[in-house]
Order: structure tokens, then sequence, then C-alpha cells
């Protein structure tokens, strides 16, 4: 036993955590030997961790192991920064998608990815990967761009930084291109992406603009790719853009 | 120092979690202060845990004191039952929202409450209190009652077991009337709530049904009580409920 264990340290806690932390998008429930497997935790250690976990809700018994519990999913939604956001974007969100008949999305910047706060999908577009919590790489997608044009340089340089992987023939991963990306949002205020994170997919996307000019999220409306008409859509999706930084920033 | 806790036993971990469940609806961010009275830990124990969930990026430090994380609501978004929901019923639930102009929730039952799994909050009609992840009592909600209606008996007998609150004057508060009200809506397919959550709001509600005629969801349309019209809003939210039943069938 570690000195860290026998005084009640970091490890019991972040081998919970852990526990939590081995479940990923598309697992329903897991049994305890993957949750062993996935954690490197004892067979038993993690039989007791997750009947703790289960004690509050957090994750939830099932007839072959565990999965995620209605606690939280509870929790989750009270994390605040995305809370205010989805409900100061919820009214626009649902204009923009009531005038386009396009999915919506609207997404924060966490790193170099962006993660989805709320998607309105439309039945009459293509089939997407993003989901309400779910993350993409911001160099490759309409609201990554929009979100990186209005960061602070040392997150647009870390971006760049690392190598950018190629998504499709027309995904934009030299270094110089990703940033004069990044100044021609500045410029005109949205962001366009034409197949560059999925074949056959386009959106376009607008900065939410804090009174600092940094961006607090981003707003984009996708469709299929031959069916876009960017020159239409950039004006709705600004202003809803604009229309979220207002409430935002008057709450 | 406890058995327990000489062990690495439950009250490290459950400490921390406490430190999760202090945060409500509407804390954008808490003081240390506030969540050592909260959760009667020692300030300095509580800062310890704070600062392990803060690696784990399930709280994040702000200028005054924490608040819940990023990663907290990815976690929450994974949660598999709510999210197999909302991606079959997404596009139905769409589809709702655009013909009837209205706001359109889904839910689920968890106890004697209701939990908001999706809601696209239309600007033409009343605000609501509803958020995501967010509940309401189930006997005076229309998918509260749609739920109930296909839930177990016991469930039905331990919600009428406990004295109900008179939320308006419409408000249906004798088990007798709950029970009738939770027959009548097996009998037509639907449930409608008149004012009987807050004044002026109304609603209809169809249960999400799984091959054991268990409601597995629910889904509503709310508005104004004087501008509802049950009889052309019944068989939309009825269609988009059974639409969601049969993708989660097959799925």
């Amino acid at each position: 036993m570690s000195a860290n264990e026998l005084h009640g340290g970091p490890s019991k806690l972040g081998r919970a955590l852990c526990l939590l932390a081995a479940f990923r998008p598309g697992d329903a429930e897991l049994t305890l030997a993957e949750l062993a497997r996935r954690t490197k935790l004892p067979k038993p250690t993690a039989h007791r961790l997750l009947g703790e976990l289960a004690e509050w809700e957090l994750v939830e018994r099932t007839e072959n192991g565990h999965r995620l519990g209605v606690r939280l999913f509870e929790l989750g939604a009270l994390a605040p920064l995305q809370h205010r956001l989805r409900e100061a974007a919820g009214p626009f969100l649902a204009d923009l998608f009531e005038t386009t008949r396009s999915t919506v999305h609207l997404a924060v910047l966490d790193g170099s990815d962006v993660v989805y706060v709320h998607k309105l999908g439309s039945r009459h577009g293509p089939t997407l990967q993003s989901r309400l919590g779910g993350r993409m790489p911001a160099y490759c997608t309409g609201v990554g761009k929009a979100l990186l044009a209005h960061a602070p340089q040392a997150v647009q340089q870390e971006v760049i930084g690392h190598p950018l992987q190629r998504r499709t023939p027309r995904t934009i991963v030299a270094p110089g291109l990703v940033l004069r990306e990044i100044r021609a949002v500045q410029g005109r205020g949205f962001a366009a992406e034409h197949e560059e994170s999925a074949k056959g997919i386009a959106c376009v996307a607008a900065p939410v603009l804090g009174t600092d000019r940094r961006a607090m999220a981003a707003v984009s409306v996708t469709r299929w790719a031959h069916q876009i008409d960017v020159d239409r859509l950039a004006p709705a999706v600004h202003a809803a853009a604009v229309g979220i930084a207002g409430v935002l920033r008057s709450g």
C-alpha cells in the first residue's frame, strides 16, 4: 500500500474517476472485465468502486455490467458554461433551424477540439457524426475555424503546431493555409467549411463574440455540400451568433 | 482516522462525489466556503478533493471558486440511455417542432420525477422552467402522466402514496383523480395537462412504448393554455412518439 493510499491520497478517487472516464462514445454498457482491463484496476477494486459510484447513481448496474447513470447526465447538464450557452442560444438556434431546415450546431473550443453543446438535427440533410458532448478537431470544422479566429494566438499556434490529419482530399493541413483561413474568418465574420471534415458535407459558421472580441462559442448550419449556398446562409448564421452574444452579455 | 479511511474505504470517494452533488441548478460557481458548508467537509479536505476533481476536469477553478467542468458535461452526454433516446428522437422532435412551432420536450421517468432529456424551445410560446437534465414531478406534467400510465403499478402507487403539492389551483392532488388521469391516458394514447404545473401553460404528451408496453420516454408539445388545441396536436405528438419507438426497437 502506498503512502498515498494509506493517507486516503489521490489514488482512490483517481481510480473511481478513471472508471467513469473509461466509458467512450458508443459504449452502451461495459462488463466488469472490460472496465478492469481499460483502467488496469484489479477486478475486485473495480467492483468495489463501481458499487460506490452506483450508490451515487453516477453509474447504473445492468444485466451484464455497468453503464453511465442518470445522475451523471443531470450533473453534466448543470455544467454552467455549457448550460448558460444552451439556454441563451436555444431560441436563436431554433429560429435558424426553422428558417434553414438544416442541422444547426452550437460548439465551444476545448484545447484543439470543438465540443458540441447543442445540436438540432434535420431529417432533410446528411447524417452527421456530431453529437451533444462530442468532439471534433477545430482546424477542419466550420465552428472550429470560427472559434480559432477569435482565440488567443497561443491557441492558434498550438493547433497548427501539431501535424494535422487529412480527413478528406479537401482538408486543409498546411499550417500557413490554416492560418490564412482563420484570418479570412476575422475579416468577413463567418467561416465556411467545404468537405474538409467529411465528404459531401459543408457548413457555414459564425463566432459568438464577447466584449473582449474573444469567441465564447460558435454557431453553424450544415448541409449537403452540393446544396449549400454560403451567401444565403451566412447572414442568418451571423445574425443568430450576434443575437446569442447579446443575450450572454446582458445576462 | 476511521477503518474505512485507513483502507481507502467509501468515505473519500463519497466525499468527492458529495462535492459534485453540492452543485444545484443556477449555481454558476461556488466558493470553497459554500462548498464546505453544503458538504459539511472541513475546508482543507474540500480544497484537496476539488484539486483532484479539477485534475480530471470534472470541476474547473474560477476566480472565486469552482464550477462543474467540461469533462462532466462530456461524460454526462455519454450516459447511454439518455444519449440513445436523444439520437433516436432528434429528427422526430425537430419535425414536431417545425410543424407545431411550439416547445417540444423529451423526458424519462426517474423515481417520482421526470428528467428532461431533450428540449427544443420555441420563441413564440411561454418561457418554461424546464431544462436539459432538469426535473419536474411526474403527477402534474403531461410527460409525467404519459410515463406513469405505462409504468409498473408499484411506481404509480409510490407516486400517489405521498402528499401531492398543489402547484396551481388546477393541480390534481387527490390520489384517486391522479389514477383516473393515468387510466385515461392508457385509453386514448396521449396525456394532456392544463395549467396543472404552472399557470397559463398547457401541453399534450404521448408515451414512447417498448415492446413490453412500458414507456421508455415521453414526448410533449407545450403552448400557452389559451392557445392549445389538444385535438389538433395529439395526432402529431402521438405520431412522433410512435416514430421514436420504432427507431428504438429496431436499434
